[in-house]
């Protein structure tokens, strides 16, 4: 299988047949039809459960990146990535990356590990009633797991780790949740977990997410990981970066190097440079909750040169939190777009989280080449918002 | 001016007739037809500059919550606030919040304070060539301006502070940027100021973002403040806070004492508790740029007892970004949704702001209280994604 | 077993008699002779192995506080605690503090746990490898308690967690040391652990320190401790908190919130007021590595109204770094001070870790107390260095 | 002037013999008898002022590196650094940095910016009354330099910036403090700065150390610097660096990058290896308070390739708090170590900061290169406490 290149108009790009031609295109990689990408209203019966007072649907334009050709832990596969947006540029800017990253060939994405935490935290009389509750939770795993069992067939409570500060004890919990984000499941857990130790060892208060995880980077999580670890790694060969690049894999490092310095002034989990703008743009796209994706975005890229003076590149998301099960997947367009990615419903999501490390690499790529080259300032007048009359 | 309740069915509320009302609702309060809530598809012109390789639409449900009651920088205003989710129990979450708030009559919003900011890199030779840059500086400050004037007639260049790092300078660079978020001004203008420092200084090396502060939660935004700063705070009897939501105001400032320890051990910037949620919806509503959610979603909580046994609420959001003008903000359903706040274009972004921080707090309080009566998960079973039957 | 009160002379109470006073009932309190304390120079050959390009010693002022009556994991037990400083006022305010919590009688102090960390750092030719390598660690766990073992008698490696971050794999050692500190030894087990995982991998390069968690304040060592976690507690009744502090457990509550606010802005690991003050004396004085304060100092501070309007008040400190065996510990005045608490060698280690808790708690509680009130500035001007004359 | 090399006795260098040698070496190079430091007992009237309830002395081992040859910013000197540790191994490894440095001749420290920080804090009835006050503190900048110079003629109050959090003002206020650390003088000033604001601005509560910057690493000190902001910087030639240290340029700029990732996974504010030891020991030695080693070994690390293939090492220490005058500077062996740097008194502090960073330096760079060369643990075994029969 070898994807075409996206179809593109040099006169008008935004006119309707460029548009019509590009959703063909997508309704063929998807190997169904995409009516409400092309328009088609979604049912208001679809947003059931989902929201409440519903008055309607908004809508964000929707492009493609791609193709990208990517190492999976399903074997080689190749992409047109969904994105929306209204940051001009943006699309164009992980467009460049992947086609970079495509052309070496090297690309290759891995979940290394899966872990959905809660952290409900019990509060004790005194220090001295919350070591013996810490102590007496080891006994109680068995019911836990017979806890997590009754909510749940797909999720599974893999780790239980109390923790005591003073007279608090949070107790951090650890669960696997298939190919759903699985958060409701986790809440519920936490909450018959909690309520068992708490009832057990005479909490005064429970709160089930005392130490609330959720939706924010952390130190923690960037540390520990959360939802699935991911990681995206590719080599990419010094002529091949020039030529698509215009930079040399020295330029790159030493660029990173100075970000470095900068991420660790500024005091920040997530020492990627534009991790944030791909991933909202595919959550948005894939249905997935935007609200993580500050938690998401946190992780680390490396870009290196190594012996052969060729750039070793990797973008490393230790906590991206995505489901291609339960949550907004299900319905309008963004079944439609989990399905042009083949990611849909069960065994997809550690697919697309590997699809959106890549997505992440290849836009970092493309956009610390552009600082380097000083472009970026130009492409952003070109294809974006700066266009002479425009707003500031 | 006194907006109705939102009308709700109590037997299909997902119906297309209690949609369609709520709709019509919302198109008296925006004073103007709203077509693409209902359905009709935004054309693919309006896309342009906004993306590339446009396929169609995205479509998330949207909802409202409101009407919400408050004292704003124009004066005491009502606002039916339009969210984007497919979280379950969201919207009914920060609607119970919001009638709180509107039934206390006490929320108030004010951006306290407005700078964009960027920080270009340059790179020299050593430290002392790089103390000396330092030193230049200050008297560039005039053709600076000049730089800036030349690239937008809205922003205004209001600080400039280099900042030094071993052999690098980071010019830290505050804008006002008006009604828009700004941010493609800001970024011109950093490259025409650092390519001129360079220029007068011999740098090695200058990199546009060198210490990139965008779309990312930081140590340096949560104090310093980045685009808007702003606050929303309320007193709300004892009373009242019982008939709403079932709690007394120890309780929740008891809760809020353990979450700040569960905050500290996390290592986070975010103080709050789910801004990210209502802040990526209304975005999402609104055609802000998600991206900047975990950005804007730093700040603090505070729930504290006054001397009269009242609820001393606020939350503070101190890099608040958002634009009515420029970017997603000018088409489609993002214009409509701006209409219906009364928001849109040019005097509309501080309101914007304003309403957002209510949001904020008032989507805190609810969520706050019903950890409290554990309430939480029970709300989800109900509303949300764990019906019987639903994925995990 | 009762102690005297610290004898003072209110003339003047640095008068050679006075001193000499103190100095006899430390005498009779470690029941031995404290002649280095007393002025007796310690010989150089004390100081081998312990320093290069001997000149002398460092001579610094040291006091006492107490008596502080502490529940420890030995009983009930009553301390005169050394501390060495040049600021004036302090050893007054932990004094006070003490005074306190022994009429209280309610200070409990507990090593809650042990674990001294080594962080090695190893790094591949790419994330395929560094995974393998991650995979194969569990295997190697028998061969690195035997070198363990090799190294050491009194250590263990209690776990062993290898967390891979891109191609690099940080080891994460955690050992127990017995009353020593540990560090050399860990150094040595994490050298030789490390080094038989490099070969049996293929590691490129090797670090034993790569992620270098020593003497340094950090999210993780927060988070997860290291040394040892101690914590003391004491509920103080109303009454005797305004007697001796002149505070209501209201005001010490509402200084905390404000504290926390101010903390969370400042972005910092050391939740205490002045822990770094009342660490950094007493390591002086027993001989502990000073450059371990700022790892040490980490942790929380609990000032807590109950239910019954007692105060409900509590330091935390996860990673307090302290041996009585090996390092400075054996020898001049650090022998003498150690004996003087009746901690010194086997045995000893979580004894003076629950002294070093206490003390953090009383000097917390006075400084609090004295900023409520608004006598710290006035405590510093009659006390210390703020004297007419002095330097500014 | 050159220094010779310190004398070293190959067969026993802890005799007496090898002692007296050293010790008249740096009676020679402070041109003054050092009695103190040959065992004298300080008088306990030196402790006047000093500390309370005083029993003796700490006696520490006290050992000398250099000679340090440093461009400074009164022309190039040379320096004995004294220092005070017990830990075996380190002085032999500042030394062995020294000489490299020295052998180097381009080693070069400034002091880049002053400002001694106090932030204290304010609480109102709500955010719009401390609003108010934040407008109203501009125009009390003539009082409250009025009242600073009312209480020390040697401190100045350089700027005053009121930062709001909700309903909290904090004050944050920075001083140039002339030589002295100058702690209590800011402390009296921002108590009286403080004071005034609350009187003129009806705050309900003011805490003069509210948000409070002391004695603890922090993002915002990290970032913005406090008391002196010191950076050294050498420029090191591969050969000198491969027969002083056995490691290329290139070896040292990839640990660099891998303990770059080993402290963002940790969250710390110190990025450099060693400087909390080197600094400990020389505080100590030279009457500086240790409890600020915590802030002042915060900062950064650079190890980069030049063009010309050399070493280009530098060490920022944005918060280095030390003092000539005052404090614990004026006696016994303090004075004396102060005198052999030649930096005690008037026009001192700085000369004493540039040592300082000079000395991190140093230590970075034998640390570092003994990691590459993984001779550190060996040399610990040497040098130090794991000697066989030794305690672990």
């Amino acid at each position: 299988m070898a994807l075409p290149r996206i179809p593109r108009d040099p006169e008008d790009d935004h006119s309707a047949a460029a548009v019509r031609a590009r959703h063909a295109l997508c309704e063929e990689v998807a190997g169904r039809s995409l009516p409400h990408l092309a328009g088609a209203p979604v049912p208001s019966s679809s947003a059931r459960g989902k929201i409440e007072n519903l008055v309607g649907y908004a809508q964000v334009p929707l492009g493609i990146a791609g193709p990208l050709l990517l190492d999976t832990h399903l074997g080689r596969r190749e992409f047109l990535v969904p994105m929306a947006t209204t940051e001009g540029a943006m699309v164009a800017s992980y467009a460049r990356g992947m086609k970079l990253l495509s052309a070496a060939g090297s690309a290759r994405a891995r979940v290394l590990a899966h872990g959905l935490t809660q952290h409900p935290m019990l509060v004790y009389a005194g220090v001295e009633a919350a070591s013996r509750a810490r102590e007496s939770v080891p006994a109680l795993r068995a019911e836990f797991e017979r806890l997590v069992a009754s909510v749940t067939s797909h999720g599974r409570l893999v780790a239980v780790e109390p923790e005591q500060v003073g007279r608090r004890l949070v107790l951090r919990l650890v669960f696997t949740t298939g190919d759903a984000l699985g958060i409701n499941m986790a809440a519920r857990a936490a909450d018959l977990v909690s309520e068992l130790v708490a009832r057990a060892t005479g909490a005064l208060e429970r709160y089930v997410h005392g130490e609330d995880v959720e939706k924010r980077a952390s130190a923690r999580a960037l540390q520990q990981g959360r939802g699935r670890d991911t990681v995206c790694e590719a080599r990419i060969p010094r002529a091949l970066l020039h030529e698509h690049l215009r930079v040399t894999p020295e330029a790159l490092a030493a660029i990173q190097a100075s970000y470095r310095i900068g991420f660790a002034r500024l005091g920040t989990h997530n020492w990627l440079v534009q991790a944030a703008n791909g991933l909202a743009a595919v959550f948005l796209a894939c249905g997935q909750d935007v609200a993580y994706v500050g938690e998401s975005a946190q992780g680390f890229l490396e870009l290196e040169v190594d012996a052969a003076g060729e750039l070793l590149a990797c973008a490393h998301l230790p906590a991206l939190l995505v489901g291609t099960v339960g949550g907004g997947s299900a319905q309008g367009t963004a079944a439609e777009c989990l399905d042009l990615l083949g990611v849909r419903g069960d065994g997809g999501a550690d697919l697309l989280a590997e699809v959106l490390a890549a997505t992440v690499l290849a836009g970092d790529l493309s956009l610390m080449a552009s600082f380097c080259t000083h472009e970026f300032v130009g492409a952003h007048e070109r294809l974006g918002r700066n266009r002479p009359g425009a707003a500031p």
